[in-house]
C-alpha cells in the first residue's frame, strides 16, 4: 500500500479490534501493526507483511494489549451542587418527604447548576472527565437537563462543549431538557413540553449545542403522549432520539423510540418482549446502567436473555450523575455489567466499544481497531481482555491514544 | 505543654477524630492543630491555645479534612496467578466442575503462590498495596493460606514483612494455614490441622512472621471442632484468633470465638442472635465484607439491625483475594457497606478506623487522631466524611501521613 508522509506506526501490541469480521474472540489479532495518520487509523497490517516508511514515526506497544477507546455512551456530566449529604440523611432514617422539603433531590441539583457560572460548572466536570479518560474513555455522551429554561439548558450544553475544545477526549451532546419539570412549570407539565419543543429544542439546535434528544419517560418524569410530542418535533428537525424508557415500570417508551429508529433506549429494566421485538427491528441500541441498578438496590434486572435472544447490541455505561450513579468509572460499570447481569466479558467489552459507538451514531467510525476508523485507543498492561474490569482498584491503563496521539494525563 | 524538639504542627485541617470522646459526630474538631513527634501524636490542640514553638515544621493543611489512616483489617494481599479466566469462563457457562477439572478455584492459587518465589510474590502484591494506599490506608492485614505447608506460609508471610520494610505501611500478618485442605492431604482434613498445630503455627509463631490466627470455619472450609482445635493451640501459645465465620452457613464459629475473647469474626452473613449475644461480651468485632457480597451476588445479609442492637463494633474491609473479592478499593468497601447493608456514613468510618483498628487489636494506638496515638492519618479534599466514599472514580485524597511524614505515592 501507499503511505502518506509522517505517518505512526504502533507496533508490538496485541490488538483486541472488536472488528466482527475477523475470526477471533474480541478480534483480537497478533503481531500486527495500526498505523495512523492524523486522527485516523488508515491501516491495520500484520507487522512482517510491509514495509515501513522511513519517515514514520514508531512507537513500540511493548506486547501491551490495545483496545478501541472506551465510549462511555450515557452521562450527566455537568452539574452543580452534591448529593452526598442528603445520600447520609437517607441512610441516617431521614424520610424522603424531609429530605425533599429541605430541598433535596433532583431540585436540589437544579437550583446549583442554574446558580452556576459557565466557568463554575466547567471546573466541576473537568476532574470528572478525566477521571473517566483515565480509565482508557475517549468519547463520552453528555446530557443536558438539569438547567431546565433555555439559557441553562444552553449553559450545561456550551460546558460539554468547551470541555472537549481543552481536552483529548470526544464529547456527544445530548438535549435532556425533558428530564424533569422545572420548579416554574410544576404541574404544567404540558407547557414545559410546549416551551422544550417550540423554543429550547429549536433554538439550541441551530446554535449547535447537541446532536441528538432524550426524554425521561416514567411515572415520575413524561407520559408517553408528552414524550411523543417531543419525538415528533425531534422529527421534524431531523434530530436522532433516544429514551430513559422503563426503569421503573413499563410505559411503553422503548417501543416508541423503535417508531423513530431511535438510537438506544436506556435502563429498561422493566422492557417485555415485544418491545424488544420492536427494538431488534429499528437498529436500536438497549443501553444498559448497571451503576445505577448498584446504587439503587435495584432488583429487576434488565431482560438480558431476550436481548440476547431477538441479537438486540447491549451497550454499557456509567450514567454518571449526582443522585443515582455517583460513579465516574467505566471499568466498574463493566464489572458490575457482568457480577450483576451475568453479562460475558465479551459482551461488556462491545457494550463499551463497537455497540457504544452505535447508540451514539458513530459505529461506522468509533470502537474498533480498524481501517478508515478514528485513531481513539486504549494500551493496557493485561494479559486477557477480562483483567481490564475483572481487579477494581488498579488501573492497568499504560496509555490513551487519542486521535493518533499519546494523550496520557498529567 | 512542654514541646519537645523538632515536633511538626499540621495546622489549618478539619479534623474527623473519630474520638468518641468528643462530643460531634465524627468526633470533628474545627481550628484545631495535630501536633505529632517523630511517629506519635503528642497533642491535637486548639490552633489559638499554644505558641508554636520556633523550631516547629508547620505543614498548612489548606482546610482539607483529615481522617485517621484508614485501616484495612481482612485481606489476602499474597498470591500467585489471577483469576480472571476463570470468571470469564464461569460467566460463559462453563459448569463449575469443568473449571475445577481444569485446575481452577482456590487450588490454582495454591499452586501458583507455591510455584513462585518469596521475590515474585512480592512483586505482585506491592501494586495492589500501593493501589490501598492510594486511597488513604495506612494499615493492612494481610493473611497467609495459599502456601498451606510450612515453607510457603512462611514465604507468604515474608513477603508482607518484606513490603512493611520497604513501603510507608504497617502490615499486620495472619496466619491463615486452616484455609483449605491442601491437595497432598485431601481427605486428611484432620491429618492437615496437625500439621498446622504441631508444624507451622509454633515454628512460624517463633519466627515472628505473624500476630493472629484465622481459621475458614465452614462447610467447605473446616469443622467447628478442627477449629476448635487450631484455636486451642493458639491459646496455649498465646496468640489472639480469628475467624471467617457464618458465611454460607451457621457452624456456629462465632460462638466459639466468643470463647477465646477472639479480635473478629469475619463476613458472618448467617451470624444468629445468640452469638451476636457472645461476642458482644467478648469484646470481638464484626468484620463486614460487602465486596464479597457484592461479586457473589449474596442475597443473605449480615445482621446490621442486632449487631447494632448489641453494640457489636462493626469493621468493614475490602477482603481483598483473588477468588471472590478482587478489588483492591478501600473506598468501594466503603460505598458497598453503605449501598447494600445500609450502614450510615458514621458507621463506615468507624468500620475503617476505630473499629478496624479493634479488630488488629490496635484500638489503642490506631484509628483515631488522639494523642498518644501513631501518627498515621489522611487529608482529603471534600467538605463532608461522606464525600469521601459517595462518589467513587475521583479519588479525593491530597496526603497519606504515615508515621508522622508525607508518603504520597510516586
Ligand atoms: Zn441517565
Ligand atoms: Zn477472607
Amino acid at each position: 500500500m501507499e503511505f502518506p508522509n509522517n505517518c505512526t506506526i504502533w507496533t508490538n501490541g496485541r490488538l483486541m479490534t472488536m472488528d466482527s469480521t475477523i475470526d477471533h474472540e474480541y478480534g483480537l489479532l497478533d503481531q500486527h501493526d495500526i498505523i495512523t495518520h492524523n486522527d485516523q487509523i488508515i491501516a491495520v497490517l500484520p507487522s512482517t507483511s510491509y514495509t515501513k516508511p522511513i519517515d514514520a514515526t514508531i512507537v513500540d506497544l511493548e506486547n501491551h494489549l490495545v483496545t478501541p477507546g472506551f465510549i462511555d455512551c450515557h452521562t450527566h456530566l455537568v452539574f452543580g451542587g452534591n448529593r452526598a449529604k442528603e445520600w447520609e440523611m437517607r441512610l441516617n432514617g431521614v424520610p424522603y418527604i424531609e429530605i425533599a422539603q429541605q430541598g433535596g433531590g433532583i431540585n436540589s441539583t437544579v437550583r446549583n447548576t442554574r446558580e452556576l457560572s459557565e466557568q463554575a460548572l466547567y471546573k466541576l466536570a473537568f476532574p470528572r472527565m478525566q477521571s473517566l479518560a483515565n480509565e482508557g474513555v475517549t468519547t463520552i455522551e453528555s446530557k443536558s437537563g438539569y438547567g431546565l429554561d433555555l439559557e441553562n439548558e444552553r449553559k450545561q450544553l456550551k460546558v460539554s462543549q468547551d470541555l472537549a475544545k481543552n481536552y483529548p477526549i470526544e464529547i456527544a451532546s445530548t438535549l435532556l431538557s425533558a428530564h424533569a419539570v422545572p420548579p416554574e412549570y410544576k404541574d404544567k407539565a404540558d407547557e414545559y413540553i410546549d416551551l422544550i419543543c417550540e423554543t429550547i429544542m429549536p433554538t439550541l439546535w441551530q446554535e449547535g449545542l447537541y446532536e441528538a434528544v432524550d426524554v425521561f419517560c416514567e411515572s415520575v418524569g413524561f407520559s408517553l403522549e408528552q414524550t411523543k410530542k417531543v419525538f415528533d418535533r425531534a422529527k421534524e428537525l431531523g434530530i436522532p432520539v433516544k429514551g430513559h424508557m422503563e426503569q421503573m415500570s413499563n410505559l411503553g417508551g422503548s417501543k416508541l423510540i423503535a417508531q423513530y429508529n431511535g438510537l438506544s433506549v436506556d435502563h429498561i429494566e422493566f422492557l417485555d418482549e415485544s418491545a424488544i421485538k420492536a427494538i431488534s427491528q429499528s437498529g436500536t441500541v438497549a443501553t444498559l446502567l448497571p451503576l445505577a441498578f448498584y446504587f439503587l438496590r435495584e432488583t429487576q434486572k434488565p431482560p438480558i436473555a431476550l436481548l440476547r435472544q431477538y441479537k438486540v447490541p447491549m451497550a454499557i455505561s456509567t450514567d454518571f450523575n449526582p443522585g443515582t450513579s455517583p460513579f465516574t468509572s467505566i471499568r466498574f460499570a463493566m464489572n458490575a455489567a457482568s457480577v450483576q447481569f451475568g453479562l460475558t466479558p465479551l459482551e461488556v467489552m462491545e457494550g463499551v466499544t463497537r455497540n457504544a459507538a452505535q447508540a451514539l451514531g458513530r459505529q461506522h467510525t468509533h470502537g474498533q481497531l480498524k481501517q478508515d476508523f478514528v485513531a481513539n485507543f486504549a494500551v493496557w498492561n493485561v494479559q486477557n481482555p477480562v483483567e481490564i474490569f475483572y481487579e477494581l482498584g488498579h488501573n492497568p491503563l499504560v496509555h490513551r491514544v487519542f486521535h493518533g496521539k499519546i494523550a496520557n494525563n498529567a
